[in-house]
């Protein structure tokens, strides 16, 4: 019996690779050649590993919220100040042009996709849903701990939060200077304070 | 001597209702036929009018640009308090479902395009600082009548208003639910007075 030949790459490995793909280029403007070379696999190995480009997209978008998902929770989570850790959040997050660090895959597939594709949308939505929520407890230990001004609602915040995420990630995809990012960001955390 | 037939059509009319298509699906998912079937015109007259696809998109984009900011000014420019004129703004802007407004067309194509398009790049980022520029004027005004918190930086809050406004509208694009964008919204005008 012959058997097909294992498969030789690494398979999250090459999704990652196609997920900066799509967070540099967007879903529409992807074509499968441009992804078979950042990718390094053949085209029947895409297929019959990840389907159709579709079906890549869906994988490359989800891995990608739960790194970011995962990152979040461990800054949140290291001991010390919740405030401190909110503001390293934000300072971590927010778009970086020296290194590198220049828009949100979510950000762009909101944009992209609206509402447009259900199951698109409700990653998408849950993500954002859960953000605000890690935000809102670690807002709620700041303020157990007496850290935060006690006229914040921490849910409100929590979610404000998140909205100023995504700004920035936006205002770093389209190239806004350096200058107008840290002014957004240096304002956004003076609230916290 | 046998003359082209006249144009039968207003030129801003169409121009806004392709200006609708793009605004909804984006531009690399928009087809010449939809444009066709939205705009009301023949392919030959489109052509004739706006050139290509590309060249209608950018003519739909700076239209869209233009009203948005001519929107914004007459809001901003009206008597009484500049604080009441920017919460005004802000809440005139923000997506609500009922009134169909769910997203902003300088934020879809700051995510699909990127810096791609150095073009379309510079439409975008002229835009966002003109509105910061009209924030931190109105803000200023504000400060000069008494009406602002001492601490506050017109200019840093005038860009952080804009970074504000982009991530409502990219909210309203995912369709997160209203709750949430009235969060966002009121925590937003709470920081202002």
């Amino acid at each position: 019996m012959v058997r097909g030949r294992p498969k030789s790459f690494d398979t999250d490995e090459v999704l990652d690779r196609a997920m900066e793909v799509f967070r540099a280029r967007g879903y529409e403007a992807t074509c499968m050649p441009t992804l078979l070379e950042h990718m390094g696999i053949g085209r029947q190995s895409l297929y019959d590993t990840f389907g159709d480009k579709e079906h890549l997209f869906k994988a490359a978008l989800k891995r990608y919220l739960d790194k970011f998902y995962l990152k979040l929770m461990e800054i949140l989570d290291r001991p010390g100040s919740k405030l401190d850790n909110i503001e390293n959040l934000l300072r971590y997050m927010s778009p970086n042009y020296d290194q590198g660090k220049t828009s949100c895959l979510a950000v762009n597939a909101s944009a992209e996709f609206g509402s447009e594709d259900p199951e698109i949308a409700d990653f998408l939505k849950r993500h954002y849903d859960r953000m605000a929520i890690a935000l809102e407890n670690a807002l709620e230990s700041a303020r157990q701990a007496g850290e935060l001004k006690p006229d914040i609602n921490p849910g409100a915040m929590g979610r404000w939060l998140v909205n100023n995420m995504n700004g920035l990630a936006l205002m770093g995809r389209v190239g806004m200077p350096q200058s107008f990012i840290n002014d957004v960001l240096t304002h956004t955390l003076s609230t916290l304070k």
